[in-house]
């Protein structure tokens, strides 16, 4: 062991590509004894040579030239970020014969297929387990641990900023934008928030966790994005009192409906039971529940972001990606042999609560209920709060609906004289 | 895909490998896609070849010869459990050169070393994801996703036939007689329970555990355990009112003391905080929380028994086996460079709680302090409870103490005459 030396380029020296640096430094002995040979750092591509970096950092190793950098690699550790120059280096590496590790996740949901195809094809391994959920090993384990099941569905937190926002609206009352301005200030949220705050982040990384799930291709163009912007405080505080919270949650899900079988794949803000697992998973954590046919329900946890947990990921993926070097095996390749349809809003259905701020009268509740069931929308519960200012609040669990069924009927509901105003319409995942 | 055909053998035909011969049959075409060739049951190896099977077992493939069978196999699953027949079966299969999967943690915890060593020098694979909390990932993620970090702890809840008493005791109030008739009543506990109650089960699964996260051979003979069969009701009771509840858990940390750096690996009770992560673990469910330097806490979470679960993790193992075939590559080998020292129970430290019935007189108080104090073992809190008889309790918390310190300190404090008994001494893990 040790003798072999496997020449590794780094792409990007930010907050992960330093941590990644340093551990391959601090931990070379140990890398080198589990990966079977030594990981030898060759360079690390950055813009600017010239920027102030970590002490950890040696700076001989620095190069502007990232395409003759990865040409002299066996592994190819891709943390730029982004989509160009990304795609285009990664390409490059592949097509020199370097195995390639990358964090990712839009490039991944935007252009796997083609990095996948080339990484086949040339017979090296793409390895992303820190694409998804930082350090929370579910890529690993959706890919491989359960490739002797069959995945139902997927449900994750996977996004800590919005996490961080929701939990700051649950515990101290405060508006989104309050709640959106902590995050900035604490560095939770970056100073352009939409990507986290709008979903796309999380869109990204469940279209990668359902691609790997359900064998099938999916793109972040496939996923139906709300993001949190328009949660508001009392929102947050109906669904406390309900013992519900509200979390953004990326779906993805095998439903057989009429037509057969096809995957559903979204992101939107759901109430969640307080006993439902993912209902604990505060701050910048990430959680991941996965339901199987035969395993059942399994969940990972763990830190979702930050240069070290990220770097870690980073490096467990080097030394298999490493290891199969060594062993002349491969990583597992793309599969996408299933090639379920991808179902769109209109096909899918979830079940959804509606607060409806009504007059105080007589009737109302058979009124409402009339008109759910005149679009075919069936009641699960009804709750009726008494509202601050003497009207009372009336809480609709629907069992699943369509999207467009919902709309209509929410329409007709605002349209009865005794019904004032809607005041929310939320999805609801309750298993 | 498809054409390739790998011959796999099952070795034992119960709960679980009837559920591996179904799924094999009932996901044929996913599992050759997955694996990049068709897996063909060759055989199945069984005691009696006349004993009533579920319908799914073609009786056609049963046999008695099960060294013949495994000679005539690529891929070996081994399901019989405990020692002999299984090891030499295993050895077997490995010489004549199949990859072997297996889910039992006695013979890993006990032979391992054996087993690795006649995998790695025949270039066979050896995979056990099923050995330790059934289908919840951890081996895999301890094993292969962590490589590039260092890990600092496991704690895990791995045992449900336990944890299943320890939950009837906490919600019902009954003592551990009744909670194991329940859980022997439901099928949830053996006839002779030993094995679980007694930690010989958990044991077996931290031994395989903490030799994978710390690159160390450790065996079921290394680890101290402690079972459950006398905590009581009271134990029970006392915990509840301080927000904590007792759960059977498995330890491997490492730990640095004056001579360097070492393992601790047992299994014993102990309190944990209403709030902690694997506080929540219920019933069957299994749940092992990891620590490492660079991800932080992570955690892996699921069914942690049963024949379905189970039947998923062996096969997800079957697939990583066989694509390994198919390309030629090999799985993780042993990986025991690290060679760090066991430590026993006088090296390791560890926090206790005393519960102590004592006269509620002047002095009490000092009096037991002062006994801490010659024992140099340092107090956290002590908090003061009225019995019901009038007699007061004091709960008294410790800092880490060895067990030897913490023994010699309880023997004194019993010794001190306004204590009238010594109620229950329990360690807490509060991290």
């Amino acid at each position: 062991m040790g003798e072999r030396a496997l020449r590794v380029a780094v792409l990007g020296c930010g907050t992960v590509g330093t941590e990644v640096v340093r551990l391959l430094q601090e931990q070379a002995a140990d890398l080198t004894a589990r990966t079977g040979a030594r990981l030898e750092l060759v360079g690390i591509a950055v813009r600017d040579t010239s920027t102030p970096r970590d002490p950890v950092v040696d700076t001989g190793l620095l190069t502007t030239d990232a395409t003759g950098l990865v040409r002299r690699a066996d592994l190819v550790v891709e943390l730029i970020g982004g989509i160009e120059p990304a795609r285009g280096l990664v390409l490059e590496a592949i097509d020199a014969g370097a195995s390639v590790v990358t964090a990712n996740k839009a490039l991944l949901a935007a252009h796997g297929p083609e990095l996948y195809e080339a990484a086949e094809s040339r017979g090296v391994d793409l390895y992303f387990e820190a694409a998804v959920a930082g350090a929370v090993p579910v890529v690993r384990g959706v890919r491989e641990s359960f490739a002797g099941d069959r995945v139902t569905r997927v449900l994750g937190v996977v996004n800590g900023t919005t996490n961080f926002i929701l939990d700051e609206m649950t515990a101290r009352g405060v508006g989104f934008g309050e709640a959106l301005a902590d995050a900035q200030a604490l560095g939770y949220a970056e100073a352009d928030p939409s990507a986290d705050i709008d979903g796309h982040d999380a869109a990204a990384k469940i279209a990668i966790l359902a691609s790997l799930a359900f064998h099938t291709r999916v793109s972040i163009d496939d996923v139906p994005v709300e993001g949190i912007r328009y949660v508001t405080a009392d929102d947050v505080a109906a669904a406390g009192r309900s013992r519900h919270v509200i979390k953004l949650l990326a779906v993805a899900e095998r439903r057989v409906n009429g037509e057969g079988e096809g995957i559903s794949v979204r992101v939107h803000p759901a109430l969640l039971p307080l006993d439902h697992p993912l209902a604990a998973v505060h701050g910048a954590f990430n959680a991941v529940v996965v339901d199987t046919e035969a395993a059942g329900r399994l969940m990972f946890y763990g830190q979702g972001a930050g240069g070290a947990p990220t770097a870690s990921a980073v490096l467990g993926d080097v030394v298999a990606a490493g290891r199969n070097r060594v062993s002349g095996g491969r990583g597992p390749a793309e599969s996408r042999y299933a090639e379920l349809p991808v179902l769109g809003s209109d096909q899918v259905t979830t079940q959804f609560q509606l607060r409806l701020e009504v007059a105080d009268e007589p009737g109302v509740l058979a009124a409402i209920a009339g008109t759910f069931g005149e679009y075919d929308v069936s009641i699960q519960t009804v709750t009726q709060e008494q509202a601050a200012d003497g009207a009372a609040v009336l809480i609709v669990v629907t069992h699943r609906a369509s999207e467009a069924a919902l709309a209509a009927t929410a329409d007709a509901v605002a349209r009865i004289p005794s019904v004032k105003r809607v005041l929310a319409v939320t999805r609801v995942e309750d298993v």
